[in-house]
């Protein structure tokens, strides 16, 4: 993690908001020419098809101002709760706007994608129900797409279950999209996190859904794909988790039925594994990994303040921030990261290992 | 095929009715003590539960008359209707009754066993009927197990399609079970074949169908689960299929269905492929043989009369009989048996290739 300026930060939130979901090579560009003269390139374009061009530079100081009292937060590849594994993406998220009290990054470590059909049936909803209220019974975080359908049943499960659920929007989280679901996002942005790479105020076209799946794709460990007809955005979503190695899953379905013909398609053509309950869900997580890595997906500068810290008793924070050689208030954000994450925890006389 | 004494020959059958299928080892014996011996110490064990034993050797040779007249025929391993691919098991049937017109060696090189629970629901009952019609109507035997539920639904499909089945019983073929199927079996005894290795009069005790279970998954290129419990003979059958290298295929079905769970477990479990149509069923069938081998499970002979035939023109007999350096009664056999292969054809002036 390599801070920048605040100035800089700014331009590079202001570069997210014109550049259209999915491009890649920003990232590169940035680092050849800087965030200054990327920026500008950014703006001269003409407001195209490719470009969200909604927002003027000069207001993104204002608006993550407004956004921030409005209990939305940005966050930049690189910081810390900027999950690591979006990077397996070619085009990786430029800016995540983020609502909801839970730590993204964190939850996105033990968490597993449930999604389909919008125009599911009640064997669908019903094996949603199943499947996600069991994955958050297990402590797995439920994402999904806060669509209709699959969507919903996966994220009401989730909150039913008390569960964390965190709902990936293809708008702006400030829109309510759709109009229906107001209620469920302002539940799940309640005890969950409703995330966008969107600006706020963006609306919902039609090419950014799947944009929207390639991040529900790479943020999870593992897809579960519930009903999905033979060409859809879920077996969109269970391409690209493929594609970047994540655990494939899809519920069998009657053959007879239109709205498993993707699932049972993908099963046919061993893209997916065939899943009927949730504990075969986390076995299959698990398994992924032939090593199990607690701390995959954290920074760097984490894993070595991990390190440093005493399984028993307890080590002061500036003692490891010393060894590690980073600031305190650095190791004292890191430590904050591992907590959340279940892998250190503090103590009267500072902090150690429960991992 | 090394031909044997026709004494030797109902010893065999008499060794075939005295020993319980699904014993290895005796074709061994036989081989290195003779028939007159293992028949020998096979009507001199006690008659408990690992003999058939309900019938005296000496009243062989009636029975075999006796059946004759009744329309079913005896055939040995080596013998030309005997499927040479019942050989890939360890313990092959020694004997197989067979009743019907068509001749289960050239039938069973086009088979796919299509199985299943005899508890199954109206969708299995619909899946069944979709694939197995869709099998029948493109050429393809289907192979089951005449019993209540989906192995009446596969046979009563391929049936209304006009197209070639098999019953394989685990009761000798005379004996109705179940009683409510006796038209059943005789309408496939009419068009089709009812085949078992128990000698007529065996009744169906439990570890029977079983035993039962590997000559399905053996005589067919591949077998399909249409609907299955979690332990269950149609499990047992996929699970025999795969240890003896044929294709495993399975329907999937809802994970909210019990009829389903033992099918739905085999795709989990990646021993079974899911199959949605009976196209899917065929190309598997047909890519799980890398170079299409026509004649694969033909015996040697008959590949070498095969082999011996020209592509146009024709070669008489007794020139074919003398390249092969067989006798010309054996040379007609083959013959007979490539014709229903569909893989050589009679002319005016002699034989030549078809396939």
């Amino acid at each position: 993690m390599s801070e920048i300026s605040s100035s800089d930060r700014m331009r590079a939130i202001a570069i997210a908001c014109l550049v259209e979901p999915g491009t890649a090579g920003i990232a590169e560009l940035i680092a050849e020419r800087g965030h200054e003269e990327v920026l500008g390139l950014c703006s001269a374009r003409p407001r195209g098809a490719h470009v969200a061009g909604r927002i003027d530079s000069d207001d993104v100081p204002r608006m993550v101002a407004e956004m921030s009292r409005r209990g939305v937060r940005v966050v930049l590849p690189g910081e810390t709760e900027y999950p690591g594994q979006l990077l397996d993406l070619p085009e990786p998220p430029l800016a995540l706007w983020i609502k909801g009290p839970l730590d993204l990054r964190a939850t996105a470590l033990r968490s597993v994608a449930v999604v389909g059909a919008r125009a599911c049936t009640p064997y669908g909803e019903r094996a949603t129900a199943q499947l996600a209220g069991g994955l958050a019974g297990d402590g797995w975080a439920v994402v999904s797409g806060g669509a209709f359908g699959i969507d919903a049943a996966a994220h009401r499960a989730a909150l039913g279950a008390d569960g964390p659920t965190v709902a990936v929007l293809a708008c702006g989280v400030d829109v309510a999209y759709p109009r229906a679901h107001d209620a469920l996002l302002c539940r799940i942005a309640d005890s969950g996190i409703v995330v966008s790479e969107l600006p706020p105020g963006s609306q919902p076209l039609k090419h950014r859904f799947l944009a929207r799946n390639r991040v529900i794709a790479a943020l999870s460990r593992g897809t579960v794909v519930v009903e999905a007809a033979r060409r859809s955005g879920a077996v969109a979503t269970a391409t690209r988790a493929l594609e970047i190695g994540r655990v494939v899953m899809a519920v069998p379905g009657p053959i007879t039925s239109m709205a498993s013909a993707g699932t049972n398609r993908l099963l046919h053509e061993q893209v997916a594994r065939a899943v009927t309950d949730s504990s075969e869900v986390v076995a299959l997580l698990l398994g992924d990994e032939p090593v199990p890595q607690p701390h995959a997906g954290l920074p760097a500068e984490a894993v070595r303040v991990l390190e440093s810290l005493p399984h028993s008793g307890a080590r002061r924070v500036e003692s490891v921030a010393q060894e590690v050689s980073i600031g305190e208030a650095a190791c004292l954000a890191y430590l904050g990261l591992l907590e959340v994450s279940g892998l250190a925890g503090r103590r009267a006389t500072g902090w150690r290992r429960t991992g």
